[in-house]
C-alpha cells in the first residue's frame, strides 16, 4: 500500500481517488485555497459538491493550512490544480514537496516560448523548482472526463515522464479494471497531442452553431460539416505532432480527447455560440466571462505555429483551421470556414 | 454546360443531383431495376421517396430499359449503385458505357485479394471491362451523408482517379459553395481510408451499448470509453494507411467518415446492439437480416490484415480493435474490449 497526497480537490483530482482507493492505497486529499468549501463538506459527509458524487470511503481530507502534515511520509504527490492554478502551485507547493515522492500532474496544457516551441507543463514545473531541488515530475494526458471516471467508465490515458521506473510505479498504483494507462517518456508528444485538441474542438463545434443558424433552430444536427472539420482537425494535429517530433501513437490521445471535448463542456458551448454568429466578446459574455483553458491553449498553439512560420519551419497554409480559430478568438474575425483551404490536390 | 447520366437513383446518387443542377448542368437520372418506384414517383412529382426530398427542377428521369437513350451524348457517367449492385453494374452497364465519357463512382468499398491486398472498386471495375474497352474510372470518397448533401450542408470529399485532367473537369462540374472537392491520384489511399472506417465505426459504437448495459438504461451516454475507442481507431487507421502506402492526408476522410458514421445509421445500431450483449446473429436479426456493407467491408479489411500478418508484413498486435471486431462478427465471439492491448509503453 502506498500513501498518495493529492493537492487540489477539484473534479479531476477527486475523480482519480476512485481508482487509487479501489487499489487499496491511502489517499490524502488537500484542498487549495479555492477548494475550502469542497473540503469542508467532504470532511462532514464524504460528498464532493462539484463532482456531485460520494467519494470513496477512507479518504483523509485536509485544508491547505495542513498540507505539510498531509505530505508527511507520502509516496506519491498528485498535482490536481488547473493551469490557472499553476503559478500558485509552483510558488507555494514546489518548495515544500518531498524529493523522495514523484509528482504526477493532471494539469493539461503548455506554454509557448519566444522561439515557437511548445513547452509542456512538466518542463515548466521543472524550471520553477527552487535552486538545487530535484523532483521527478510526471503528467497525465488523454481523454478522461471526471464524472465518468468517478462512475467507473473505461478510460485510456497516458502517464508521461522522464523515468520509466517511476512511470511503472505510478501505473501500478493508479491502473484498475476501468482505468487503462499507457506509459511514455515522450512528454512533448503526449502533452502536445492533448493540448492541441482545445483549438480544434472549438473549430469543430463552429459547425454546430452554423447549422443551427442556417436552420434557424437550436439543436439542428448536421454531421457532414462537423465531419469535414473533424477530419481537418485530425490532419492538422497529425502534422503538429510530427512538427514537434512527438510519436505518432499519441494521436490516440489527440483524436480521442478531441472527440470527447466536442461533446460537452464549455469549449463546445463557445464554438456553438460563435458559429451562431456571436462575436467572440459576446460569446464570452454569455459564459459570464469565465476564461477558458481551451482559449488560452488555442492561442498559445497558434502563436507557436506563427513563430515557426516566421522562421520558415512551417507554412501557415498547412494549418488553415487553427489559423481561423485563432483569428476568431484573438482578432475578432467573424466565422467564415476556409473550406477552399482544406481541399488539396495530390497529383 | 455538361450532360451527366447518373446510373442508380439511390439516396447518394440522387443527392448529388443538387450540386450538379445548381451548377446548371443537365442531369439524366436512370434507376436500376431496384429503383423502379423511385423513378416512377420522381417522373410524376419530382419527389424522391427514399431521400424524402423534392429533387432539383429539370432532371430527366429514366427507367433502366431506357438507359441507352440516357447515355447518348453524355459527358460524364456517374455510377450510383451500392457495393451490392457492383456485379450488376459491371456485367450490364460497363459494356454499354461510352468510352468518351469519364465514369465517376460513388460506390464505397474494396475487395481483398488472395495476397492480402485491398483493391479499391475503381480497380475492380477496370478489371471487369470488356476486352479492349478503355474507360476513365474515378471515384468519390469522404464523409458525406445524402440527406445533408441534399440540404446543402457543407461537405468535403475527395475525387480520385488516374488522370488529373479528368479529375479537374469533374471537380469543376460538381463543386459548389457547399460541396468541397479535393483531388487525388492516390486511389488506394482515398478509397481505403474511407473503407476502413466501417470496421472502426462498429468498434466505437460497442461502447454505446456497453454503457447502456452497465447503466441498465437505453440512451445512457458515456464518452470516455467512446473516446478511447475512437482514438484507438484513428491510430489503427493511420497505420493501415501507411501499410498500403496511402498518403497521410487521407486521414481527413478516414477520421471524418468515422466521425459521421458513429453518429447514425445501421452500423451504429449494430455496434450498440452488440455492446448491449446480443450475439452477432441476434443483432442481425434485429436489423431484419439486412446485410450491411460495413460488415462486409470490415470482414475484408480484417482478412487482408490477417493475410499480411501470415506473410510477416504486419503484426496482428498492432490492430487489436480491428481483430476484436472481426472476431465478433465472424467468429461469434462476445464483446470484450481488449483494453490491455490498446495501452503501450514508449521508453
Amino acid at each position: 500500500m502506498s500513501v498518495l497526497t493529492f493537492i487540489g480537490a477539484g473534479q479531476m483530482a477527486s475523480a482519480l481517488t476512485f481508482p487509487v482507493r479501489k487499489n487499496g492505497h491511502e489517499v490524502r486529499l488537500v484542498g487549495t485555497p479555492l477548494d475550502r468549501e469542497i473540503i469542508e463538506e467532504a470532511k462532514k459527509s464524504g460528498f464532493h459538491i462539484t463532482l456531485k458524487r460520494q467519494l470513496p470511503e477512507g479518504i483523509k481530507y485536509y485544508q491547505i493550512e495542513d498540507v505539510k502534515e498531509a505530505l508527511e511520509g507520502c509516496d506519491i504527490v498528485l498535482n490536481g490544480v488547473s493551469s490557472f492554478g499553476l503559478d500558485w502551485f509552483a510558488d507555494e507547493m514546489l518548495p515544500i514537496l518531498p524529493e523522495s515522492a514523484p509528482l504526477i500532474s493532471v494539469t493539461k496544457g503548455m506554454l509557448d516560448t519566444e522561439e515557437g516551441d511548445l513547452l509542456p507543463y512538466p518542463f515548466v514545473l521543472e524550471d520553477r523548482l527552487p535552486e538545487g531541488k530535484k523532483l521527478d515530475i510526471n503528467a497525465i494526458g488523454g481523454p478522461c472526463t471526471s464524472y465518468e471516471l468517478a462512475d467507473g467508465d473505461n478510460s485510456h490515458v497516458a502517464f508521461c515522464g522522464r523515468n520509466m521506473e517511476t512511470l511503472e510505479f505510478l501505473k501500478k498504483t493508479f491502473e484498475c479494471d476501468y482505468y487503462h494507462v499507457s506509459l511514455s517518456t515522450d512528454i512533448v508528444g503526449v502533452e502536445c497531442a492533448v493540448a492541441m485538441k482545445n483549438a480544434y474542438a472549438l473549430g469543430v463545434t463552429l459547425a454546430v452553431g452554423l447549422a443551427e443558424k442556417r436552420d434557424g433552430k437550436i439543436g439542428a444536427v448536421h454531421y457532414n460539416s462537423q465531419a469535414a472539420l473533424f477530419g481537418q482537425s485530425v490532419r492538422e494535429m497529425t502534422q503538429l505532432l510530427e512538427l514537434i517530433h512527438g510519436g505518432p501513437e499519441n494521436i490516440i490521445f489527440g483524436a480521442g480527447d478531441l472527440y470527447v471535448t466536442v461533446f460537452g463542456g464549455r469549449t463546445r458551448k463557445i464554438g456553438t455560440l460563435l458559429g451562431r454568429g456571436l462575436t467572440f466578446e459576446q460569446a464570452m459574455e454569455e459564459l459570464s466571462g469565465v476564461t477558458l483553458e481551451s482559449i488560452v491553449i488555442a492561442t498559445r498553439t497558434a502563436r507557436a505555429v506563427r513563430k515557426l512560420a516566421e522562421r520558415g519551419v512551417v507554412s501557415l497554409d498547412d494549418y488553415p483551421l487553427l489559423m481561423h480559430v485563432d483569428s476568431i478568438i484573438n482578432e475578432g474575425q467573424p466565422v467564415q470556414i476556409p473550406w477552399d483551404k482544406f481541399t488539396f490536390t495530390v497529383k
